[in-house]
């Protein structure tokens, strides 16, 4: 099995992991179409990116020819939704194309996206034998295996999380199970259809943004009777079977969008998911929520300057995509010039270039608004940047100025 | 403190252990109106009931002349809905009412029934203060320390569970918090007012109800989609922050009927909290879901003779107390008779004569359904009670029998 060679495609946050720890057992290559993405990881990680005389190790390119002769083909991009909040499967339905060219006798094809119930045998496997002309487990085979990193401070690296393996037939199953054994500490779960595995993945992460919407729901009724919803979350997490979920703006490639992927193929059999509905409208509305408390909080005063610090949807990470914080300041930005401010987004260049760098944080603000729930703001002395009869105002509640905080 | 007499009032399962555990450090009264309860207390506990030279023990009675001269009042009678899903007090009044006839100046008055924050200072404490002409704070203190056991199989004893405390100022709070350090080996946790601790268990039963709903929301979709839930569940349950919880039927005092307290003191300020409703109408919605399943599947028998065996609302107990097996069997027995059989409840004569006892399950069934997720279920070897074309259909598929299983 050492002779394997594997291909990752995708190089975010999940290939590039993956890419990596494959290619110190396999013969790894990982691909990106983004050019400067490739640069970026050239100058990064170059300390990865050797072939050992076995063979094995990790060579990075946007060049596809480099993406033949493989035996193991991964796709690790996001499946995101687009502004109807409908599945946007283009870009892996370009990839499949893509792959089913170079695609041999005896090749797998490893899905890692997050897709509903179906979705792999509905879609995928349908391209990928009119694309190749081959024929699904006489000639070749396919897997899916979602991915489950967490990132931000809590990180877990992907071979610390138990992975979920599943494949075509039960041949490909046991293929793709020990090659993930191979790589992942945690060990793997192999269960006995592709179905029940995209079944797993959508069904954490509707957990996830269900319970968050129940902290949402729960703290705008408690706020209304004038009860610190946190103090009553810490009591409620000495119970053994509380789940510590707090309020929040759900943002980023998963939580905020997986369950779309759920009431899509739920429509498709005229099927409702009135909860998995309900979470999402209550954790999307949650903009307009803290929007409105941001302006009746600071309606009478008088506004030439306002700074907003902290706009990763997740706290102590890069990440913008998908920021709840960003629609609020689109919001503000009718009627304010906003100063953004993020130390994590800050290093993070070019995409966030509208960033301002903490070094230049040197004039003073009418009004300071606090998102991300970054460590460092704890502490941080943000009256510092204030005027004198300036407010602070602290959505999550978790700096040293929680005087008007939200959530 | 070891000179104080305490009164536990409700001697159901939260009130005789909690008696119990206080009879251990002090003097203890243990009151309850239910003279049947009353003797058999006394016949199974007798070992406890014993009162040491330095007047430490327990004593039980229905005659409230008893609770005379105590210091400490503990209320622990279930605060349930009417039929209108309403809170329904009375009970819970009545016995605030006949303790402000005792209580004297320096008394603690603490309620352990789940409430919606707020509802202590609302409702009970005026009634303590004009039925007993003493002024809160003052002359007496008021407590609120919601119980949180947990019955059957997997039961904590109440000094395992960490005990939210709480009381109407600082001094109560510190005495209330010290008198449950006395019994609690888990420790306790005081929260700075009586609302905070009543919005705690409210908060904690509210997310069950909804992560079950979740689950009951999902079953119907994947069962439609021919995946089995309870394999995904359990792959999920492979990652460490997925919270496993089953489908199911809520039935019982407290996840059934907590979040419907919770409901009605939003709607008193006009506030909607649509997830929690969703919550409880999915879960109540179960019944009709089974019934409908049950019915489809046994539509074309001819049936003379028909059993469910388990009814109690949670595995391995014999609580029947708004269970949701009764409901279903009520619907059932619109069309069939029903013979009802199920250990545990068997054993809690005389208030289940309407359950067969096993022994006199010498005959043959047309259909069995079993319920209740009883552990002795798994191995019964149920076709012994089965006509030779008879159905067996196993709500939760936890038998030897799965093929006709709903959930």
């Amino acid at each position: 099995m050492t002779d394997l060679k594997i291909c990752v495609i995708g190089l975010g946050n999940v290939g590039l992991d993956l890419a990596i720890n494959f290619s110190k057992k396999f013969h790894t290559i990982g691909y990106d179409i983004n050019k400067s993405l490739i640069e970026k990881i050239k100058n990064q990680k170059s300390k990865h990116l050797k072939i050992s005389k076995n063979g094995v190790g990790l060579e990075v390119s946007c060049n596809h020819k480099l993406i033949v002769n493989c035996n193991v083909y991964i796709i690790t991009v996001p499946s995101p939704v687009n502004k109807k909040k409908l599945p946007d499967l283009d870009n892996i339905i370009e990839l499949t194309k893509l792959i089913s060219k170079f695609i041999r006798i005896g090749n797998i094809l490893i899905y890692e996206s997050t897709f509903y119930p179906g979705l792999t045998e509905e879609i995928f496997i349908p391209i990928i034998e009119r694309e190749s002309k081959l024929k699904l487990n006489k000639d070749f085979y396919v897997g899916y295996s979602p991915e489950r990193i967490n990132i931000g401070k809590n990180k877990r690296l992907s071979n610390e999380i138990v992975k979920i393996t599943s494949g075509s037939n039960k041949k490909a199953s046991k293929i793709i199970d020990s090659l993930y054994k191979r790589i992942i500490k945690a060990g793997t779960y192999n269960v006995e259809s592709i179905r029940i595995a995209e079944a797993v993945k959508i069904l954490e992460n509707c957990q996830r943004d269900l319970n968050i919407a129940f902290m949402n729901e729960i703290t705008k009724f408690f706020n209304k009777l004038n009860l610190d919803t946190k103090k009553v979350i810490e009591a409620a997490s000495t119970k053994w079977n509380f789940f510590q979920f707090y309020p929040g703006l759900v943002g980023g490639d998963c939580i905020a969008v997986d369950p779309y992927y759920l009431i899509f193929s739920a429509k498709k059999i005229k099927h409702d998911l009135p909860l998995v509905r309900l979470a999402r409208e209550t954790n999307e509305g949650m903009v307009d929520y803290i929007y409105k408390h941001i302006t009746k909080a600071i309606s009478n005063l008088k506004i030439s300057a306002l700074a907003f610090f902290g706009i990763s949807y997740k706290e102590n990470c890069k990440q913008i995509n998908n920021s709840m914080y960003l629609r609020i300041i689109q919001k503000l930005e009718k009627n304010y010039k906003v100063d953004i401010y993020d130390h994590f987004v800050e290093k993070a260049q070019p995409e966030s270039n509208f960033v301002r760098t903490m070094e230049c944080a040197n004039k003073k603000y009418d009004v300071i608004i606090i998102g991300s729930k970054h460590d460092e703001y704890k502490k941080m002395n943000f009256k510092k940047f204030l005027n004198k009869f300036g407010t602070i105002i602290d959505i999550h509640g978790i700096s040293m100025y929680p005087k008007n905080k939200i959530l």
